[in-house]
């Protein structure tokens, strides 16, 4: 078996035989976190969108929407971008539909796949638990931002493999190994020089950065099925 | 000022503005290696080309030839592409051409760049007190393996830019920095387990990787003019 790393989406199409594949998205500030908290709190599902005016056609009784405009929840929807937002009395049994730009365009790329589960800090035990158990070969797609490399969905990709000594692996996921095996005592410093990082800051979202940077708080494994993100 | 990297051939069109930019061209194994040898050993310029046939056309009294096939020198021509071939009784004072897929085709990509010059461990400082003579923005281009992240390449760029610390970095460039730090102190150990090592070493070139992963032999920093790659 086999891990290869997309390093951005740019590097999708150099990936053979995908249908044979599990995909592990990763857009760690913030989708693919705020979607494993969503799940993790006993959402139904979860449907990610890629803009504002795709997510509005969900707006009535059967579903919660989430989405932001310069840092702020957009006007008419229930809940911003941040993971603090969806609390496990809001998002019990409901729906909810999320904008997530980059997040959105790799599962839809995905679509393919033999699976696509969603991965993040969060649940990166179960994430590991779950490949190892399939047996199957493994790409660690990373969001990254505008198509360009990302630091933090690279380190992830490096935590992902790093604990799956028996997977062969291409040399995109040795980078992202190395940079990880040196930052994983000080995620959150390391984060802090990330581009990214100083995006968001500037929108003030620290809390949200430090909470995306927490490892292993949940075993829930988002799944994709049929447009549907699921337990 | 600020560096970026591209990390692979296929992230090259992200870079804005090229024609201010200084690009550093890498391919540790073996063309850029091989190139800041000759280049060391007094050539009087090289000319880089993409295949056997293009080098071909040079085979005549006024250049040496050098290029491989399946591991040999090509019949007819001079040298192989080992850095071993290029002594400096051999090279010195004549044009060499040079075959070399991944590392032709990022100089000639650059060619719009305001300056084109070669790196590798061999000249890293030499490189990097260049650059910050320069005080321009700065592009380290990966080479690569057929459009693909290179363990190697990635780390060399990481060595440049950690030396580097007044210049803003993009986020290829901090992962690969963090790559380097931790592969420093063993970088053949680490490269033993890239896909690149793993073809070469079939070939029997562990001792010109080896030689690759030199650290500060030489000041020459070979820079493209006109076609011509020339001290």
């Amino acid at each position: 078996m086999k891990i290869q790393t997309v390093i951005s989406p740019i590097a999708f199409d150099q990936i053979e035989s995908i249908e044979d594949k599990i995909v592990v998205v990763i857009d760690i500030l913030r989708a693919t976190s705020t979607i494993t908290t969503i799940i993790d709190n006993d959402a139904k599902a979860l449907i990610a969108v890629k803009d504002e005016l795709s997510a509005r056609k969900y707006i009535n009784d059967n579903y919660l929407v989430g989405g932001e405009r310069n840092g702020e929840t957009i006007p008419g929807f229930d809940f911003g971008n941040s993971p603090f937002d969806y609390k496990k009395d809001r998002v019990r049994d409901k729906t909810v539909v999320l904008t997530t730009t980059n997040g959105t365009k790799c599962i839809e790329m995905s679509s393919n796949a033999n699976e696509v589960i969603i991965g993040s800090f969060l649940n990166l035990a179960a994430i590991v638990r779950y490949l190892k158990e399939k047996k199957k070969d493994v790409v660690l797609f990373c969001a990254g931002w505008k198509d360009k490399v990302n630091l933090e969905d690279s380190l992830y990709a490096g935590a992902v493999a790093l604990k799956m000594p028996k997977f062969d692996k291409d040399d995109s996921t040795l980078l992202c190994m190395k940079a990880y095996e040196i930052s994983k005592e000080n995620l959150f410093e390391t984060l802090q020089d990330s581009n990214h990082f100083k995006r968001l800051k500037n929108k003030g979202v620290v809390k949200d950065i430090q909470y995306c940077c927490s490892i292993d708080t949940t075993d829930v494994v988002p799944k994709l099925k049929k447009g549907l993100i699921q337990k």
